[in-house]
């Protein structure tokens, strides 16, 4: 195991109704100004904002709104915000939303307290500073609601990165698994593919003697084996939806993911489909993270095998580890296409001819030189290969 | 699942050599006086103090040090700590030991900032406010190092009770595996049992649909199988120690207990051993749990089958889950024997003509009413029965 810092100091408010003590937390939290930065119809239409919006009245908290984030979440809208909180002198950002309303949070609370372009942090500067953001989840997914971790997607050029720094870990977040009852069954597959992707991004690992945080890894992705069936056939089931919640945040707040290297190619290759079709997140995923396994397999093959075998309830083959890591990865692709998840570019809505470009933006945008590393380090020619294995 | 709240915002720092950054952390947390705090001799002669010593020098940091913590702590040395603190003008308390020592610092660090008798925090009243703590651990065990929790024993009476608030909960912890490597065998193996002890409690539930918490909680356990005999047969082994220091954490923090109710009997039962006998807490755990659990399994027994298959690799009889069940409760007191922990009365040193004794300090003792109550409610006749399957 590795040397390691690990801090998680969200505050964490769980269940049935807890949106209303929104206002309540907020002041808490030293907000006197918000902004409630939210996305498209249905947070107005599920009454969810009213519910909000009364919470912070009842504690006599100015506001204004902000809505308008779309999946993968583009940089115009964080200028935006960043304009309006200046103006408006808002001190406090408040989520309303999934993983993309609160990674453009984070970026406008980042941004705000900044004298240069928000931008800059999504090109590797670090985040010291930020408005205090709060969240309200609506879907089980990115982990944002417990992370450090920003997504957003530049216009020009079409290019999703990731920025990350404590500054912009949320104050508190407000989970209420039966805000995601209404999610349509797509979305809410999508969410389990990516907190999955997040269980298996650490997972791969080259880092050796990890026992305890490989067993917590495999703990929750039994969980969402088990729970992620029973939320698509009965999507009012609120255990199951609380289940995959709290799943969602431990597998990315790094309890799981301390003291070992982790990969997060399969995160960089999706991140240019996501930008160029504008799939969700979780579907480019489930297309992308069976071909990169297969492609890295034998990099470390008992590592896959030990999934295989602890999670999706292979046999071990002792003559044969990498039948095993196979018969694992179909197993885990099974799984997700059981969900209605898509399988290869045809049903993502990609092309073909577009993987050189693809390639192109992933390996050579943005300040990288070639290749992409983590689990183990892809070039342009493994990277092609990679994207033709999902066609 | 439950509705909860989780916050733990503990700064925590892994891996070698990190008890040199103590000077560094009590300055991010704003100490500019501390009271080192410690056990016996070992933090002196291993070198521990001198290198913590030196870290504050090197930040210019005064302090003043305060020895003598014992096993199952002392009002006594909490009373003598409180009045060192007012008299030099302490504003952090940095503990340097292992649960003893981190509990003792936080009864001081609470009883300091309260005109009060400290014990009213041991008796019910709530800790709101209190020093900050910050903690170097040497033994996996407790979790008190990410936890808001303290156990002091009063010596008038011999009560030992628990006081609990975020107040005192560790701003950082330091945990360096290796300084648990000069451990003797037996205080590794208390240590290793206290952790499942933490993870057994939890998951002695009374509520449904927790299969996230359940699956983490197994995670840890199975950890803890696998990494505790690594460590007794090479007390070297860093990097089972390792495994077992992080999962000593997460076992406690709560992430694997949220949402769900817990049980304590067993520490309650235990709590009374321990004070009367000044036995290791884990010792008597050893011996406590397995009497409980086959007191209480027809409670639940499909719980108890459950871990039992899930952890303990036991086939489930599905004609007879009950067999399944003690199964797996004799396959936990046999490895925690295997480790060297005792499995009776005799071995712990306790007196079997003591039982009448304990059970009324257990059950009326400091404000109860003739029970303790948890996964299950035993009244004085449960307890004496379960003291009696000890003998």
């Amino acid at each position: 195991m590795e040397n390691f810092t690990f801090y998680s100091p969200t505050f964490f408010v769980f269940g049935k109704d807890t949106e209303s003590q929104a206002g309540e937390y907020v002041k808490r939290f030293g907000g006197t100004k918000v902004l409630v930065h939210f996305g498209g119809k249905s947070a107005k239409s599920s009454g969810l904002l009213d519910r909000v919006e009364a919470s912070l009245q009842k504690e006599g908290i100015p506001y204004v709104t902000l809505g308008g984030v779309k999946p993968n979440p583009r940089s115009g809208l964080v200028y935006e915000g960043i304009d309006l909180c200046k103006k408006e002198g808002v001190d406090f950002i408040l989520a309303v939303g999934g993983g993309s309303v609160i990674d453009s949070s984070k970026a406008i609370a980042a941004g705000v307290v900044y004298d240069g372009d928000f931008w800059d942090f999504y090109s590797g500067k670090p985040i010291e500073e930020a408005l205090p953001v709060g969240t309200i989840l609506t879907i089980a997914a990115t982990g944002s609601e417990g992370s450090p971790d920003s997504v957003i997607t530049k216009e020009e050029g079409m290019f999703k990165r990731g920025a990350s720094g404590n500054a912009i870990r949320p104050k508190f977040s407000i989970l209420n698994p039966a805000l995601t009852q209404t999610l349509p069954p797509y979305q809410t597959a999508a969410g389990i593919t990516d907190i999955m992707a997040h269980l298996y991004e650490r997972y791969l690992t080259n880092s050796k003697e990890v026992e305890v945080t490989d067993r917590l890894i495999e703990a929750l992705l039994l969980t969402m084996k088990h729970e992620g069936p029973r939320v698509i056939a009965d999507p009012d089931n609120y255990e199951a939806r609380a289940n995959i919640m709290w799943a969602g945040m431990v597998a990315h707040n790094n309890t799981c993911g301390v003291g070992r290297s982790q990969d997060w190619n399969s995160h960089n290759i999706e991140h240019e489909l996501s930008a160029l079709y504008d799939c969700a997140h979780g579907a480019g995923l489930a297309v992308t993270m069976p071909a990169v396994f297969k492609y890295v397999m034998n990099h470390d093959v008992n590592r896959f095998a030990k999934v295989a075998v602890r999670v999706w309830g292979c046999q071990m083959d002792f003559d044969h580890p990498e039948v095993t890591a196979l018969e694992g990865i179909n197993a885990f692709q099974n799984f997700l296409v059981s969900l209605g998840m898509p399988k290869n570019f045809e049903q993502l809505g990609a092309k073909a001819e577009d993987i050189p470009k693809l390639v192109d933006v992933l390996c050579n945008g943005d300040g990288r030189t070639g290749s992409i590393s983590g689990f183990v380090t892809l070039n342009e020619d493994d990277c092609t290969k990679i994207y033709e294995m999902m066609v």
